[in-house]
């Protein structure tokens, strides 16, 4: 029932990923309106729905999602605790789906504290940046356990094998930074299991240069939207000359392939979609805008997270953080 | 002697900074260097040189500066301190100007913390954005400062009538965002002489919603380098996407106006340049890879803000920031 275009086009992807990507979805909602979605694609009776008479208005904030326990989000996520589904996958209100997530779900055992993936448009392989908003602060402890959270996203999620992480700074030498990234990055440059490929800058997000990207929540969800801004500014800046210079035929040609695939790829309401890591479950948050396409691909990511054990991926690597106990020292 | 293209084309700046913007300009650094150049520009006589043997390498370090005490920043800072000199250039290193400014210039009285101020490319007129990157950690009470120091450059330099400031956190909302922000946040609403525009998420950093935006100078810095590596991300691919596509003849015109323009335009390296503000005397930090018309531009700038008093319209502000003492309460 979440995102801009429900319910029309997260049914129409519900099916769309059944069919394409052969995902077994289940449907939480308002039933009359989501059977009636259905019919229109002739897909009664492939989808099945469960009953919550309640959403969250897409602008709900954290505290919304206490108030609202048979919400469909709140729903989505106890068939997951039950064992009635693998995953959830929404077009929500990010706060909402977050704050729900956390209270239904629960963290995993050992995880400090769950954490946002985004994937970002580098080549050849994306660039996984989190924390992009779950925690506005964080301890630098929290920061190694992003690092394994990305890991097993990476891995288990997009096929990378042995990624390298990044530290996000603001200058390339290890005394760089404030006290958290200084702690953080003695901590992660000593960890086991991790390939630690030092600090890195917000120019780096996009070229590349590391696998992941680990920061925190606030510093994340800025970096985040500072590049979709300058993204949309730059494509808006290049319309605008364009339609003002001798060129400007090629404004027309602006809404032609290459130009247009380019922006939809660089659209962060193509590429977004972010992945709660940490909880006991797999939780996938597709942009609120997303369009069937969009919903069937984060319902692919989510059932491939879930085929894969990400969550106990990410269980067997944080278990791994604690020190161990010196019972005889 | 600061700059990727030192110091050829900093001496070709100054001479045009002189000549087509009629600044009065000082160069320092290595006299027989210095002298070479300006006899290339027919300009020995009109601009003077004062003798710096030594000068920052330019990935120097906020240390080096204090072991140099005769780099031609330094010499250039003691100048401006005698009174010599009412503003400096450099393209040198950010972070050994920053040092250097703060070392030999000290802050202004009531300035708790320096801050560096860059202009985003915004239309119709520009953003600022303070701090970007002077401190990695600050105060709340800073941040109500920087707003105070960022009105008074965008008054003096920028010819902005009653700018709007707002602050850089994760939601819109006053709630929303860290302790600092949150607090920042109540301060800032309540200072006199601060028009508040509540507020702002990293995409709105291009849009032009406010004039100012504050920030810590981690989060700033993190937010300025990811806006620079998305604008020259997104004109990579764009290249690409020409190279690759049938409209590949396109690729030769990416070299004409209007996109070279748009694409200077946008460069960091055309627009950079930051001023740190707060500081007894005028410093302006042209980007390193400046040529000629961005240090003459930088030097217009400097004399603009050095005519306009700046530093003196700071010092009132700030000075109205501290809370009256209450003598018989």
């Amino acid at each position: 029932m979440g995102g801009d275009h429900a319910p029309a086009e997260i049914v129409a992807g519900a099916v769309q990923a059944y069919r394409e990507h052969g995902v077994p979805v289940v449907l939480v909602g308002a039933p009359r309106v989501l059977h009636e979605a259905l019919i229109e694609h002739d897909a009664a009776r492939q989808i099945p729905i469960v009953r919550a008479e309640e959403a969250l208005e897409m602008n709900a904030g954290a505290l919304a999602s206490l108030r609202r326990p048979r919400s469909s989000i709140a729903v989505a996520c106890h068939l997951v605790r039950r064992g009635d589904a693998c995953a959830v996958v929404s077009a929500g209100s990010t706060a909402g789906v977050v704050a729900t997530g956390k209270l239904r779900l629960r963290g995993q055992q050992g995880v400090l504290r769950p954490a946002l993936a985004v994937v970002l448009p580098t080549a050849p392989r994306p660039t996984i940046l989190l924390d992009a908003g779950a925690n506005a602060e964080v301890k630098a402890e929290s920061l190694v356990q992003f690092a394994h959270l990305g890991i097993a996203y990476a891995e288990t999620g997009l096929g990378v094998a042995n990624p390298k992480v990044g530290l996000l700074t603001i200058g390339s030498e290890a005394e760089k930074g404030d006290k958290l990234v200084r702690r953080a990055h003695e901590l992660l440059a000593a960890a086991p299991g991790i390939d630690f490929g030092g600090n890195v800058e917000g120019h780096d997000l996009l070229t590349g240069v590391v696998d992941i990207v680990v920061t925190d929540g606030f510093t994340g969800n800025v970096a985040l939207k500072a590049i979709e801004g300058a993204v949309r500014f730059t494509f808006g800046e290049l319309r605008a000359s364009f339609a003002e210079s001798r060129l400007a035929r090629f404004g027309a040609l602006f809404q032609r392939s290459p130009l247009r695939d380019l922006r939809d790829r660089l659209d962060p309401e193509a590429y977004g979609g972010a992945v709660l890591l940490g909880l006991n479950g797999t939780v996938v948050i597709a942009h609120g805008a997303s369009r069937a396409n969009g919903i069937a691909a984060a319902c692919a990511l989510a059932a491939r997270l879930a085929a894969a054990g990400t969550v106990a991926k990410i269980g067997e690597r944080v278990a791994g953080t604690h020190r161990p106990h010196r019972l005889w020292s």
